[in-house]
């Protein structure tokens, strides 16, 4: 097993100590179908069987798998014990619990948190039918805090992979402006960043599909959806959000450029308010984050100065967390809204990595926004990409 | 929308009139993170907020989604209506749901079978939160028939693709003759076979580091693990299990071949008797096939007949459903034994597609196995795979 794996185990096994929980079970079954995200970064293989691994406090490791399975998770080197079956895992699951006695059983579902909710509600049923006729099923605690805690707290390795992943996006985004110009559309922008992308040999940080997304001018329509046919205009702005993934780690960043009119030599007032506002916004949020702050806080620092400023406020979090997905879930950055659930009340840890990434709207000239890429420290917080110090601006 | 699609959701449709099912939802969330198998395919895009997607027996289709995914979905042109939130999306949901009145509400979730069983525990919970107070929760039943009767009626269009898959996967192991030699390892075969796949431009159908997977000589490992450095031997038999990917729908095929010794040019009496068992179970099998038998019957034919001629009983199934996976779901030819739930009691019907797959081990040589796909038609099956004839001989 790598070594980065090995560590994130053995930092799992603190994390249950510490949240007070005797073990953590993570279920699949045929994992080419649907796959537990979470088993998926640790176990690396389809299990093809109803199989439940086994993590307890004292460090102990056991694999229940059906016996058809056994080679390549022996292959694996990390269960201390691996039981396999044929016709039915209840016998032995029952043993491997009652001579446990685990008061707290963690499972991987959450209402809040994707990443740590890849188990599925059949399996969840399936596991309970096991158990009947026992106490166990009134032991099952969600995995939420143990998944949000292993996957913030970023090891030094998994750092040093993230500040490549930013790094080399915002190589690329340097090259923009040597290529951008008025007439292109949002398609043809899109086009440049992933061939950049693919010539270093890397996979977008989520769906390509809109990664890179392109937004040029004034237009209605949402963030998350991918590149048009609308052109770059001349006195318009247009942002591009794009990501990388290097060694499995991924950025998300946002930049904003500005096109020039023909008898312009620098963008006009507002646009240049605008930006002022929103890169004044991020700095103020940066400036606040440490850990055990909660993240509807810092969301309400950039939010409220943005709207003190006269603009509507952006519609979304103002920040999630960034690891091996763009989103990875854990405590957000956001306001409280009912669809981040308990997320913006999660105290920030240190060794997370999260976005701020605010936006305004001007009416004539389109949508502004930056994101930037921070890390939490012991005191406060540290920038893993430089940020964004003037709009950009494209030759008329 | 491709028409293959469009094609799918009108024959869900009628699936729930037939089932007497008048809502359908699925649900989707962070689906960058992990997507519902069925979503992830009729919808083919990430939804990032809780997203519930009606399709009602009426023919009338909903989605409700987080307001910045609008584009997108836009963009299908399948829903008639679109409904966006941005704080919460339960009042809509409720409007939805009091003004349509579904008495019986299918989700995705499934103790059986995994492809019908892409809704997490975590946004089942969720989804409850949010019908707090009405009855709706109860309605709610199990999509799981909707979902095998679906993916396993395959349109015309599917069997074509399908059968390409096949055709193809058959002439690679065509070559297999000309290249396997004794000395060899496990490893340079599988190479060889997925040089051959890669070469036409294929993906496998199931993950790559079992597929090939490659048998040699007597040898306790499952039927699961990936290629070893084990070496082809003169005087043994070794199989493979390879296939590939057409145009997203999957071949899953097994063929043996044994390595003649210096002095031989027919193999022992026992390996031909062994693969003559084989021959003959896999012929039993599906000579029995047709509408409404129960794959429980299928299973013990062929099954039997290999205990009745003295060799130990495989321990898997006889065969799985293929389609978009390889292993596709639905009703299965399998034992009645726990793992496999109810689906060997799920009878067939006209459209699926079967692997019939047995094999029995000799002590001297290694596994004898043979895989074929079938196609169920009004009256009975019909090959997809043409069947493997004689065992394939490597010379001296």
């Amino acid at each position: 097993m790598d070594t980065l794996k090995l560590e994130k185990i053995s930092q799992a096994t603190k994390i249950l100590d510490e949240l007070d929980i005797d073990a953590w079970v993570l279920v699949e079954k045929e994992s080419g179908v649907l796959s537990d995200p979470v088993a998926r970064f640790l176990l690396d293989r389809d299990a093809t069987w109803l199989s439940l691994f086994f993590l307890f406090r004292n460090g102990e490791k056991i694999a229940l798998i059906g016996s058809l399975d056994i080679e390549k998770f022996k292959q694996l080197e990390l269960f201390d014990e691996i039981i396999t079956y044929k016709d039915s895992c209840k016998e032995s699951l029952l043993k491997i619990l009652q001579e446990r006695q685990p008061n707290k059983i963690a499972l991987n579902y959450s209402e809040n948190s994707p990443v740590a909710d890849g188990l599925t509600y059949g399996k969840f049923l399936q596991l309970n039918s096991l158990l009947d006729g026992t106490d166990f099923g009134s032991r099952f605690v969600s995995a939420e805090s143990i998944i949000s805690k292993m996957n913030g707290r970023k090891s030094q390795e998994e750092v040093r992979r993230i500040q490549k992943a930013v790094d080399i996006t915002l190589e690329i985004y340097d090259t923009v402006v040597n290529v951008a110009q008025a007439g292109q559309t949002e398609k043809d922008l899109a086009a440049f960043l992933k061939d950049e992308r693919n010539k270093r040999g890397l996979l977008p940080s989520w769906e390509e599909e809109h990664n890179p997304a392109v937004f040029a001018g004034p237009q209605e329509t949402g963030a998350h959806s991918g590149p048009t046919d609308t052109t770059l205009q001349k006195g318009h702005v247009f942002n591009i959000d794009f990501g990388v993934k290097y060694e499995g780690y991924c950025s998300d960043l946002q930049r904003t450029w500005y096109l020039l009119k023909d008898n312009e030599t620098v963008p006009p007032e507002e646009v240049l308010k605008g930006f002022a506002v929103i890169k004044e916004s991020i700095q103020r949020a940066f400036a606040a984050l440490k850990p055990g702050v909660n993240g509807v806080d810092i969301d309400t620092i950039a939010r409220s100065y943005i709207t003190s400023q006269g603009y509507d406020e952006f519609p979304h979090a103002l920040g999630h967390q960034v690891g091996r997905n763009a989103h990875d879930g854990g405590a957000l950055l956001a306001p409280a809204w009912d669809r981040y659930g308990t997320l913006p009340f999660t105290p920030l840890e240190e060794g997370q990595v999260f976005t701020i990434e605010p936006r305004l709207y001007l009416k004539e000239h389109g949508v502004v926004t930056v994101e930037e890429m921070v890390y939490i420290t012991a005191t406060g917080a540290e920038w893993l990409s430089k940020p964004q110090e003037a709009l950009y601006c494209i030759p008329g």
